[in-house]
C-alpha cells in the first residue's frame, strides 16, 4: 500500500467525502473533496496491526493509560523534536477541538476573551464563541511569500479583557513553520499581558525538508509555566476519528487544574486509542511519515506548480502541513464568484477562506493529503474553471 | 471461544487486573479480580469482525454518528425494550460516569443537591462530589430477598437543594429489577420535587429469566419530559474500554442544552465506538447477549449456593446484573476482618460495600462476569477463608 494507492472512501462515514454534498454542494459523484483536514491514506501498518491485535485478544474492558503509552509519547518528542518531556505532564484528550474547549472551560470565564493571530484554523474562533468568550482578532502580515507577527499591532488590540492566547504551530492554514525567536517574542507577549498561552502543535511532524520545526517549549522553556502544549498524532497518522490527543503541561499548578476538570467529566481515552498513539509513536511510525513527507513534498510541488499558472490566483509556498493555502485576491472576482467555480466548475469541496478570520477573505484551504492523481486532477479542475482568466 | 474459555487479561492493561494489586493489595500471580464492572470474556464475534473490518481498511479519518448507528440503537431498544426511541433522541457521550457528570454540569450548580437511593453504584456519589454538589442519601430498605424504595422517608430527607435524582435501574448492586409501579412513583417523585430524573440503565441487558426489565421511559411515559435516560453496550458486551455510551432525551429543551454543551466541549464519539455499537446492536449481538446470561446464570447459581454454605453469609439473589452483592452482617465480623480475609486469605479483589453509601456497610459485591472455573475457585476460597465459621 502505496500512498498513491487509490482508496475510494465514499460511503465509509467519512465525514470529508460523505458530508461533503450536505456541507458544500459538492457531490461524490464526481466531486473531489479537499476541505476538512484528514488525510486519504491509510494509517501506518504498524498502527492497523494494533488494532488487529486488539481484535484478535477481543476483551474490551476497563482499561488504563499504560508506561508503554507515556513512553512512546516521550521517545516521540524526543528523538522526532528533541524536546524532552516527562510522563506526568501528558494528559489525554479527545483531539485538539476538545483540548481548545476544556481549557476555555478551565481557564478562562464567560466574557473572557482569546487572542488569535489571524487567519488561522477556524475552530480557534468557534470554540472561543461557543464557550460564551470573546476573540480578540489579531492579523497576521503579509510579507514576501509568507505571514509574519506584528506584536506591536496585536497589542494595541487588546481590549483588558483577554485570558489566553490560542497560538498554532506550525501554523494553519499557513503552513508558517515559526523561527525561534518568533516563538520566543508570542510566548513573552503571552506572559507580559497576563494571557495564558494554548499552543496547538498538532501539525508538527508534517514539515517539510529545508524547515526546522522548534517546539514552543524548547523555544521559550522559561515559560512553560504559562503554557498548554497541544499535541496528537491524529493529523501525522490519519486517526482523527479515533478522537484522541494529548495535552502536555509542564507546569504542575496549571495541571493539577486540568487534571481535576478531565476527573469532574470523568474523562478517559479509549482503550483502542491508547493502542493506535503507541503503535504510531514507534521507529515503525516515524519511517512511515518520513515517507508520507515526501509524498506530500511531491503533491505541494505539482499543486503549487499548476495553480499558479492561473493569472491571478497563488498558491503560498508550504513549509509546512498539506493545507494548501490559496490567494485569488489577483483574479479580481468576488468571494462568491471563487467559491462558485471551485464548486460548481470544478466540483471541489474546499475550505472557505474567510472562515479562517481577517486575512483570509480572498483565499482557499485545499487539502493535499490525497493521492497525487487527484491532485493532478484538482489542478486541471481548476485551470479549466478559470480558463477565461488565461 | 466459550464463555469459559480461559482468558488470561493480566499485563494487558486491564484495570480490573492489572491495578488489583494497586488498589486492593490482591496479586495478580494468585489473586481473582472480581472487582470492577467489565467481564472476562471476548465481546461478541460480530463486534471483532467490525474492528477488524475497519483496521482493514485502515483509514481512519473524521468520521461521523451515521444512519446505519442510530438505526441500530433504535432496533436494539425496540427488539429488546420494546421501547420505541426516534433517532434524533440519541447522544452519544464517552460512558455512563462522563453522562451522569455530564447532567450534574449542565442542570445543576454547585451547592445544590443529587438525590441517590443507596446502596447504590458508587460513582454516582463519586460523581457528585467531584463537581461540587452534594449527595442527599436516601436508603432503600430491605425487605425479604431484596430492596425496596421508600418514599416517604426518601421525602423527608430532602433538604429543598436537591435539583437532580439519579436513578439505577436495573440496580447496580443489588440486581434489583424495578416492577412498572415502582418506576412509576420515582418518575413522579423527581417531578414532584422538581428533581431532573437522570436514569441508568446500563445494566438492562443482563436480566435473568423470570424477571422482565422495563425501561423507565416505557413505565412512565408522561414522565419523558423530566427524563434523560443513559443506557450503554459497555456492560452486555464488554467494550467499555471504548469509551462510548449513549444519553436518550426525548425531550427537545433538555436534548438542547445537552447538545449545546457536547458541541461546547467538542465531544465527538470515536469512529471504532461507533462501529462496535452498531455491530453489537444487532441479531447476531442479540443472539451472544442470550448465550451470555444462560452462562452467568450458572454462574449465580453456583456462586450463591456456595456463598449461603458459610454461616452468617449471604449473598442476595440476583434478578440481573452479574454483581453478586454479599451481606457479611451475619458473621458479627467487622468490615476491617470480613475485608481482610477476602484480600488476604482468599486472595480476591472485590468491591467495598461501604463505598455504595449507606446500607452497604456490611456487604462486599463480588464480580461474576468470569469463567465459571473462576466462580467455582472464588467459592473455595471463600468457604476456606471464613472456615472457622463452620
Amino acid at each position: 500500500m502505496s500512498f498513491n494507492t487509490p482508496i475510494d472512501r465514499r460511503g465509509t462515514n467519512s465525514v470529508k467525502w460523505d458530508l461533503m454534498e450536505k456541507l458544500y454542494g459538492v457531490s461524490p459523484k464526481d466531486g473531489l473533496a479537499m476541505w476538512t483536514a484528514d488525510s486519504d491514506y491509510q494509517t501506518a501498518p504498524c498502527v492497523i496491526e494494533a488494532v488487529k491485535a486488539a481484535a484478535t485478544q477481543g476483551v474490551f474492558g476497563y482499561s488504563f493509560e499504560n508506561d508503554a503509552y507515556f513512553s512512546a509519547i516521550q521517545w516521540w518528542m524526543q528523538t522526532r523534536h528533541s524536546w524532552s518531556i516527562e510522563k506526568d505532564w501528558v494528559l489525554t484528550t479527545q483531539g485538539l477541538g476538545n483540548a481548545i474547549a476544556l481549557c476555555l472551560d478551565v481557564w478562562t470565564e464567560p466574557g473572557d476573551a482569546a487572542v488569535i493571530f489571524t487567519p488561522v484554523y477556524h475552530e480557534f474562533a468557534h470554540k472561543v464563541t461557543k464557550a460564551g468568550r470573546v476573540v480578540t482578532e489579531c492579523p497576521l502580515v503579509r510579507q514576501d511569500d509568507t505571514y509574519m507577527l506584528d506584536l506591536d499591532d496585536a497589542q494595541s488590540r487588546l481590549t483588558g479583557k483577554e485570558k489566553m492566547l490560542i497560538w498554532c504551530s506550525p501554523q494553519n492554514p499557513s503552513g508558517r513553520v515559526w523561527t525561534v525567536d518568533e516563538l520566543r517574542s508570542v510566548s513573552a507577549f503571552a506572559r507580559k499581558n497576563g494571557l495564558l498561552l494554548v499552543s496547538d502543535e498538532i501539525h508538527h511532524d508534517l514539515v517539510y525538508a529545508q524547515q526546522t520545526f522548534v517546539p514552543t517549549a524548547v523555544a521559550a522553556p522559561e515559560d512553560t509555566d504559562n503554557t498548554v502544549y497541544l499535541t496528537a498524532a491524529s493529523k501525522t497518522f490519519n486517526i482523527a476519528g479515533q478522537r484522541t490527543g494529548n495535552m502536555i503541561i509542564p507546569d504542575p499548578t496549571l495541571r493539577s487544574a486540568m487534571q481535576k476538570r478531565l476527573a469532574m467529566l470523568d474523562y478517559k481515552p479509549s482503550a483502542l486509542g491508547v493502542a493506535m498513539i503507541t503503535a504510531a509513536y514507534s521507529p515503525e511510525g516515524a519511517a512511515w511519515a518520513d515517507a508520507q513527507i515526501a509524498h506530500l513534498q511531491t503533491n505541494r510541488e505539482i499543486f503549487d506548480a499548476g495553480i499558479n499558472t492561473i493569472p491571478g490566483v497563488w498558491s503560498m509556498p508550504l513549509q509546512s502541513t498539506y493545507l494548501g493555502w490559496v490567494d485569488f485576491s489577483g483574479t479580481g472576482m468576488s468571494y462568491e464568484e471563487v467559491s462558485a467555480r471551485i464548486r460548481d466548475t470544478a466540483k471541489i469541496a474546499v475550505s472557505q477562506g474567510p472562515t479562517f478570520g481577517t486575512g483570509g477573505e480572498s483565499f482557499m484551504r485545499f487539502n493535499l493529503a490525497t493521492q497525487t492523481a487527484n491532485v493532478e486532477e484538482a489542478v486541471q479542475r481548476m485551470q479549466a474553471a478559470f480558463a477565461d482568466l488565461q
